[in-house]
């Protein structure tokens, strides 16, 4: 069994907050992440997917080709976005690094397996402090 | 003459555009940047100061002070903010990466003055592929 | 189940050795490290909780929270300190990266379940080259 | 039981191709990591052995140690190498980055025991984008 | 005046060696670097220049542009290939990291000028220890 | 005229005090920084020097010869080391960074010459945030 990760990036903006509190409320719990002008990140989304070495190939998968599903599912749908009013994969869900972890698992798990192989790790940078893990 | 650099961090959305444009013109000079419903970026902010080491403490100044100053005077306006909306200093100016870093220069240049040094540079990454730098 | 990771740094000297061994027999055995002067590293320690996302607030805990408890309880002891002689959760351990993960962790783990999460690891960065992993 | 990891650095060529393959073939299937005159990266390895805390030192391994055998036997071995020509321990193998963590990894293991402790995992990174590990 | 900078990457082999010497000779000038079957880097190349801010867009120049560039003009010839054999604009040249930064100078220069700006700086990173810069 | 750069490490105790002065004055001048038990960093120290590019061999000097005067005249001197108790260059001087980057610039000087280049610039950066610069 061999792991392989992809990294790739994406600046949004987004807010946590709930829309049946006031801003007061929401200052309180969410602190400046609750700003009602919204604020942003570069994130970078590191993605894991396990399996055994292709001994036609001597790789997992072909990297160009997971980078290119990670792309067109989750990478365009978010770049350049607004979390919370933008991407549809996100709807409903608060825009917390923690949900959007778990919305990036849900967008790839079947791709992956398509692939051949199987989705082991989501993990999510929002920044060079705080950072997110998810396996399912 | 010596020169010391201080790092600082912000998040913030923004978003590049003109009002006297349409969306379309817009994202055709602007492209993915002019979204809008904004996105956003961690800056990483280098200010670099340059002066005589003081031969009474060995340092030009104390690090702590400058921090201090650039936190009040840029980070705390810009930090979990909206570059467009939120930032006095960035009234009526392109919410670009370039202007950021001359507006942040017009803030801090006095301050510096005023502990015995001189602004050298405003170094500001937007993202790990691009960065702006203003010498005044 | 999701995991956050919160990254928190300090400075801080420290010292190898065994009181009961000559400068020469701890040179033998700990190398450069054990420099009678002692020596220093910046540290990042990388704290990583989990536990069940909050249908409340979209996340795990508060990361300010998170953040607020590891200064408390860790880096306002060993910040700009003498890992030896300064850091009473050290004492009689020694200063080695391995004792300092292992202490962290008990420093940490009630204080993390308070909060309705469980600890799930230290890691501990001495140099761009070393580090340590404990998991209780 | 603790964790540590070590560091190490290593530049290379390589290729990524079969030798029954045409290169249009070889392009077809591998892209441009088939070029027929080779491409290379800066690799960086992370090994990750596990074991209890040596109570007369502090410490699971000396890192020196640790260091010194992975030198001599992978980077002195790869270092500014051609890994498909030059490698003895990558013969007859295709020489992805997925192999080369398993190669390493049989390498190093008896070597590790050696020292008293286990080998936990060979992370090897080809690029800020692309990594692979393996835990035997 | 406003300076901004692009980072792009490419992943190549190389070999440091003149063809009027013997393997011994090369090795005894260019150590490791003259290894006959190649070795490679992952060449970081970060692209600086200068010009005034545009008022009609509040940037010097779209980085997309600006990026598109260095891409057709540079990264598109030397990344995935060999610099000895396979990079027209360094036939007849060292395949150093100096003479890759002036050659790859030169490639640049008409192009930024033609965008209405000036190159000021190539700064050529081929590991996390060593780095060329070249300002014409 | 072409830059280059080298990067070496260390990893240092120090304290930043005036002996004429009371722990409380040190406490109030140099802050944290002053902890008479000592603190430490790992200091990375970015030589540049410039030159002609040698048209025998491609490059300005033999990076592995600067390494290797950097490593003798610096590197061995304060690496595990205390700052103001061990290092005879520093003797008399304020263990501060800037004090540390122009002793070191004196250092390497004259060396520099003799491999026939120029020592442009010395940086060290202290921590992520800190860094200091020195031209002479």
């Amino acid at each position: 069994m061999i792991y392989i990760t992809r990294r790739e990036r994406f600046n949004a903006a987004h807010r946590l907050f709930r829309e049946d509190f006031t801003d007061e409320e929401n200052l309180a719990i969410f602190g400046k992440c609750s700003n009602p002008n919204w604020h942003g990140h570069n994130y970078q989304l590191f993605v894991t997917i396990k399996g055994e070495v292709n001994p036609e190939t001597g790789f997992l998968v072909n990297l160009k080709t997971l980078s290119a599903i990670i792309k067109s599912r989750v990478i365009d749908k978010v770049d350049h976005k607004n979390i919370n009013l933008d991407v549809s994969f996100m709807n409903g869900e608060f825009a917390s690094t923690e949900m959007l972890a778990i919305t990036i698992w849900n967008e790839l798990f079947d791709e992956v397996e398509k692939l051949g192989a199987t989705l082991h790790k989501i993990r999510l940078e929002e920044s060079e402090n705080n950072s997110v893990e998810y396996y399912g």
